[in-house]
């Protein structure tokens, strides 16, 4: 039995491979660094588990656009896609810069 | 006489108004962050003296959207456009951003 065989296999770059504009681009999108910084706090998550309000249509397509920057790995396990943030092959190619993103965008547009 | 008279006003965002996607989507094109990088070893520079070659009606385009992600500002006197680097504002919004960004471009994608 292969129950989920119809679902194409996911590809996913090699860490040599990222770019600096792939990744600024994938991370220019709110609901992208959402995913993103909520992956950087967690260990991996299902995918129907974040916490962002946009259609499974819309959601698929961010993971994309994460997946092909190098920045998300996702393997499915049962009816089930898991997602984890690539962490060690981020910070090896490109030392600091998640941290950086994100770290300015849990500040306060307009501090007091 | 006002030789200058038809160029358009040029328009820039306020510091508060910047927005960490439009900063993000600006860096996402390597021509846009050689420009960047260019600035952020100077105190400025007259358009034609950019190390990029790209047409000029391309460079037009990515120091437009430059200036309206609020990386740059640009000052017409007489003939020539200047143009600067937003440190101050950039670093109060964004710290730490531009520094990791540019450092990461100016690393080698394969090291030793």
């Amino acid at each position: 039995m292969e129950p989920h065989a119809r679902r194409p296999a996911l590809v996913h770059p090699a860490a040599d491979a990222l770019t600096l504009g792939d990744v600024l681009h994938a991370l220019s999108d709110p609901t992208r660094r959402t995913i993103v910084a909520t992956l950087h706090r967690s260990e991996g998550r299902a995918c129907g588990t974040f916490p962002v309000s946009v259609a499974p249509s819309t959601l698929s397509h961010h993971f994309r656009v994460l997946r092909e920057a190098g920045l998300i790995q996702q393997e499915d396990h049962g009816s089930r896609r898991w997602t984890t943030l690539r962490h060690a092959d981020l910070d090896r190619r490109f030392p600091g810069l998640i941290d950086a993103i994100l770290a300015v965008d849990g500040q306060p547009a307009h501090p007091a």
